[in-house]
């Protein structure tokens, strides 16, 4: 297991997170429960910061991707370390603001924003709107009239390098919903539509994969991206102030993957950045305001999920099942991504792991499963079980599938556990029903 | 496109479901919207029930797989057609049961059911509990003692024919969350204990799949099961009398599968009938009580999804792509099972489908489709969209992910719309945060 100061095991060989004994957490918060731990997420968002501060001085932004996990405390926490956040919904800028959020630091993104979505954006003066179709200039355009008000944007592009975990493409095709092709023509095209518009046009914006592991690629986009704003400022004049490279660092979900520290990740921003200096230098361009935004990297690890396990099943010569009192309406990414998760025994965490099991969860689909042939010590049932690396995109993408609640939310700190999402109740289920 | 009285194309070119015309509807409820035709139900409902009553007598019992679909209106409405019903959680049991469904046509099935949820099932009078591991017999029994209550339980078994669409095997082994094998024994240790405890063994239960279109593979289902009930009258002297045979009757998403009218369906269950009476017969078994458990084809073709095209992109010599107010968090089955549907035109279905598109939801991932390559008319942004065959799943699996809000669902019939389950509201989102 890889542990962490925050992330270990006590003495009583029970897993601890944020100075919280597990077995002490499910005393008081039924299970399934999502455990945060707050120090992890507070580490990673100021050194996130502070090393994007020391590479490239002020000119820069750690924007959150809040749709790796959208709640009103995780803006409270992010802005003390001066993060902007992504929203990508009228519904994440309103859990946004209503937790007191600055709006002019959140970026609006998505494929498909309703006029609805576009026009709340606009009046709640976030400070970027991405750009992804033709036709949203018209609309964002006409808003601007309605509401007089001047608009910077960005623009969606695809710079050709496609990425993931150890590997990246470069490719002149890009088949994607989102953005602008470069190679095509299509995104000089869409640039030349927007300054003939009345929105500003601040710069543009690429995310080139999710899990990357690989440096190379990210500073490949670098140049990419550096070399369309040198084509556009020789050709149109342009020198765009702001570049936003989108997120993507990888976390380890189990030892098939690489375990970055935190001081790794910084690494990671640091030569981005570096790399943009360089760049811009040598293409002669402004210096541009640099976003990132990562999600993945800053909630993702620093959240576990806690069941209890529930029936245990031997099937004699295939295997052993033990189905916990959660599953795919909580954390569908097994069943979404055959994603893999490192699993352990939260009472009994120095114990052999000697034995396979795979972890079924509790909806009647046989696709319902968290994980397959993981190794644990002998479980019993009732046992306290755990699951790592579920801050991204659990939470966020849970659902009441099979009328299941969807699991509260907490975040631990120097032993202290509170609820930031309070779990559903049969009322929430009934609320909407004639 | 598959057309039947109450979904139609009308004269205006207009898609039709239930009496109304879609555009017509989409003016006073927002999109996405979930559509249930009610005809089609109460149709499917009534024939379902009284094929089995027709052929199998008063001894039969059509139990409405509530996963598929649940909310208070659908149990309001198959009561009225003598339906049980299948609840697999608390809160498909509490929804039945704030409905005013008669608590003892409930059958209670999963495979790891809480002890809240077992006792909330034996309190409120459930009608069977669906048994699937060793340990749930003692802990039914703990509860039964506690309570003072007789309980009815079926026990879930493999037969060993797995079925999906049209292809079935038979297996000796079978690698499934679910049950207790009949071949490896596992299904006679079961039953040997549940028959020495306190509760009161009332049948078996099997499930051989989902999207069968082959009549034969229930046929061998059949066999299998009245085959072990004969060993289990010769080696136990148990005449079991009850037969539940689950669902999986197979439903139309598109035209690579078959179209099932609701007298095919009737064929099915009086084929299935048939072969236990003939069985029973030959094996000189007590004639059980027979239960089936359809979902997906009650109500899955009943409903559709109605969009609003979004932003339109072209991307040359790749593809192009709609943009849907939808997604993933309304309709996870493409990201989940690859599934493909039937995508049309609403306002213009006579026009020639010779445009091929893809259908991308508006959450942020590239992996948010619900259709690729399906040929549609010339779409202009704004256009209504339907995608056929959603009644089933989507609804029932809806997230809030991205933080998009959960699409209402209407049902239609004699061309009046009405809510049966309200759109969920930005409040709804918050409600739980702290």
């Amino acid at each position: 297991m890889n542990t962490r100061e925050t992330l270990k095991i006590n003495e009583k060989g029970h897993l601890e997170i944020g100075g919280a004994d597990v077995t002490k957490i499910a005393e008081s918060f039924p299970t399934p429960l999502y455990i945060m731990d707050e120090d992890y997420i507070e580490k990673i968002c100021n050194v996130y910061s502070q090393t994007l501060k020391e590479v490239y001085g002020d000119d820069g932004l750690i924007s959150y991707a809040s749709k790796a996990f959208c709640c009103k405390e995780i803006y409270r926490l992010i802005s003390k370390f001066n993060l902007g956040a992504d929203v990508v919904s009228s519904g994440e800028l309103l859990t946004a603001k209503s937790a007191g959020f600055a709006a002019d630091k959140l970026i609006f993104h998505g494929n498909n924003k309703s006029r609805r979505e576009l026009e709340l954006a606009v009046t709640s003066g976030v400070g970027y709107i991405v750009i992804d179709a033709i036709s949203e200039i018209d609309l964002l355009s006409e808003i601007a009239n309605k509401f007089g008000k001047k608009i910077k944007v960005l623009l969606r592009v695809n710079p050709g390098v496609e990425a993931h975990t150890h590997h990246y493409i470069q490719t002149a095709k890009v088949d994607s919903k989102f953005g602008f092709s470069i190679s095509s023509g299509a995104a000089l095209s869409a640039v030349k539509k927007v300054i003939g518009s009345n929105l500003i046009l601040s710069g543009l914006h690429c995310h080139i994969g999710s899990q990357i592991f690989e440096i190379k690629s990210f500073l490949l986009a670098v140049e990419k991206m550096t070399e369309f704003y040198k084509e556009l400022k020789e050709k149109l004049s342009l020198d765009l102030s702001v570049l936003d490279l989108g997120g993507g660092f990888g976390i380890w979900y189990n030892d098939e993957d690489k375990k970055f520290s935190i001081n790794d990740y910084a690494e990671f921003i640091k030569s981005i950045a570096e790399k943009v200096k360089e760049c811009v230098a040598d293409k002669k361009i402004k210096k541009p305001y640099l976003i990132l935004e990562p999600g993945r990297s800053i909630v993702g690890e620093a959240g576990i999920t806690l069941y209890h396990a529930g029936f245990i099943k031997h099937i004699d010569g295939i295997k052993d099942y033990i189905a916990i009192d959660g599953g795919m309406f909580e954390n569908p990414r097994f069943a979404l991504y055959s994603a893999k998760y490192t699993v352990v025994a939260a009472e009994n965490m120095n114990a052999i792991a000697n034995k396979k099991y795979s972890i079924a969860g509790k909806c009647c689909e046989s696709g319902d499963l968290i994980a397959e042939d993981v190794y644990l010590p002998e479980i019993k049932e009732g046992e306290l079980i755990a699951v790592l690396s579920t801050g991204a995109y659990n939470y966020s993408m849970a659902s009441n599938y099979n009328r299941n609640t969807v699991p509260g939310v907490v975040f631990v700190k120097g032993g202290n556990v509170r609820y930031v999402v309070k779990p559903q109740t049969d009322e929430d289920l009934l609320r909407n029903d004639i």
